[in-house]
């Protein structure tokens, strides 16, 4: 089907025949799947558990630029940023709705890799591939994936119950992300002055991988029931620290103390950072797509996450008149701000 | 907040603030949502059911065009869609989640127009809008919408289940939204020739709200439990009678046997049809978007559905080896092809 080039144009295949294409690799994993693609719907048997409901979309030109982003990577990206959400109410993630929005300057053997990334994120997640649209766009790629979990009633964490005195955590480190986005803008800036230039990249992977192959922390959730920590609040960090505590403490109607000195900061973010002179907590508080989780847990839980590898106490609740607060170091509080990625506001 | 002109930047709000605005409007009407929008994700309580899941995308410039397209019937049609598949589940609607990618060229006023349309559809198809992504596009306007339903698993009808001389059914009539937007095609045209020109509309408020403004029919599920009936087979007519004809009978590996003469046509289809010099069947077999049902049924339920003035049986389920055929006028016999809206080839 591919001509002399290894290229196979969309046209040949048709709507249908793609949907069928795309379909053969797709196994059911989950239980609660009871019908996947191929139908008006999907189907799911929840049982007697809640359902979680969650939908993200990516744009061609806003959220990723194919400049740099292997198709791969970004199939892989796109479901876990639904999944991450899922995480966020405590939940494990089951089932996936991807559609796909694409012009015929992408060829059958690139959509493929887009949906051989989208395929290992379900493989690696545990997660079924149910159903989708696939369409044409005059010109970009658009891509919105729909995910559901499970979880039982007295599992699920919202955003809005955080309590005053309960403490601060994040998973993991967060910055990187962003580092790995500046990173692949000014190589983008370099080679496009200078064809020849090669891209300066390594000794970063740790940055690039941040931003290109993020995770969702299923891990955590994990964790969570092993040390049977139920969590007050919890956001997925996907526009900056900033933001996403700011959303804990308007949703519960509490102030927070955030300590800048706390904020994890893995030493490639900080390396990068002070390449490129800027404030490595800054990358933390306003970078985003970081995935990490942001949760509050009650006083009493201390001892079992303390000294966790994977969570960091960086503050606590406090009331909502005390307000947000960044302390900074030397004990210098700043109001914390929400700068977050506002895609309407830099992109436009 | 508006402009001398009326008008309100995107910009001025922000992503969050144009969520909030939109999410003031919100009510919640069904007892299986736990949690709406706010969160990282919905709360859906499945009860006992199961759960329906499906998703589509419509594009600017490839499944509307908005010199005449209202945008608040874009956003009911872009629920609308999603319901209808819904329904050909033989479930009922229960949540959407919305996502959007739009340009700084639509103002709030625009946005909210388009939400006007989602709130109106969710109103009278009783939903609830529980979450979705608002994002930026670098032109066009792309909407996404994912539904949910349930019902008893007892109560799902799937297309991969016809049986050998059932009867084939279909609700309302057919072809009219494809005439509708081919007189909406041939006004714009005109219009584009000569801006004095007034489009010629008059007398085709039928087709033309078959096209900008069409429904799901939900009332049908409704008359299905009130008549005891539950088709063996269904799926919703988006692409045209001969492309979903092909589904069920390739879904059930069986052949079928559709009357020409007995697809239901409305006047104004067929005055239209005459006046591009079209046949009238070709719209209804190729024209899609009609959103009605088609589905099959036990010859033993004939009397039930008999002289129902929503059904009107157009055929019967045969053997696989006889084939997908259309009996035309005269006994001609065709075979059924799929010419059915194929976005990829035609658009691109």
């Amino acid at each position: 089907m591919a001509n002399s080039e290894g290229r196979t144009e969309l046209e040949e295949l048709g709507e249908f025949g793609l949907i069928q294409h795309l379909a053969k690799h797709v196994e059911i994993k989950n239980k609660s799947t009871a019908l996947g693609i191929g139908d008006d719907a999907a189907l799911i048997n929840p049982g007697k558990k809640q359902l979680v409901l969650t939908t993200d979309m990516l744009v061609e030109g806003v959220h990723f630029d194919l400049t740099y982003t292997p198709l791969k990577h970004l199939g892989y990206k796109a479901v876990v940023v639904n999944i991450s959400d899922v995480c966020a109410m405590n939940a494990t993630s089951s089932q996936i709705t991807v559609s796909i929005a694409l012009s015929n300057r992408f060829s059958l053997e690139a959509i493929e890799e887009l949906y051989a990334g989208i395929m290992l994120a379900c493989k690696n997640y545990n997660v079924d591939l149910v159903g989708g649209d696939t369409t044409s766009s005059l010109s970009g790629l658009i891509i919105s994936v729909t995910a559901t979990g499970f979880a039982d009633k007295k599992d699920m964490v919202l955003r809005s119950t955080a309590k005053e005195h309960d403490l601060m955590c994040v998973t993991g480190d967060l910055g990187g992300a962003y580092m790995g986005l500046q990173l692949l803008e000014r190589e983008k800036t370099v080679f496009q002055a200078d064809e020849n230039m090669q891209p300066d990249l390594e000794g970063n992977d740790y940055i690039l991988e941040r931003q290109l192959k993020p995770e969702a922390r299923t891990d955590i959730i994990k964790l969570f029931k092993e040390l049977k920590v139920k969590p007050t609040s919890m956001i997925d960090i996907s526009d900056g620290l900033s933001s996403e505590a700011l959303h804990i403490c308007h949703s519960s109607d509490v102030g927070c103390n955030i300590y800048e000195e706390k904020i994890p900061l893995d030493h490639q973010t900080i390396q990068m950072a002070h390449e490129f002179k800027i404030d490595p907590s800054i990358c933390a508080l306003s970078g985003g797509e970081d995935y990490e989780l942001l949760f509050t847990v009650n006083q009493k839980d201390h001892d079992k996450i303390k000294g966790n590898p994977n969570i960091t106490i960086i503050g606590h609740i406090t009331s909502k008149a005390e307000g947000c607060q960044l302390i900074g170091k030397g004990d210098v509080v700043h109001e914390l701000t929400a700068q977050g990625w506002d895609s309407l506001l830099k992109k436009n």
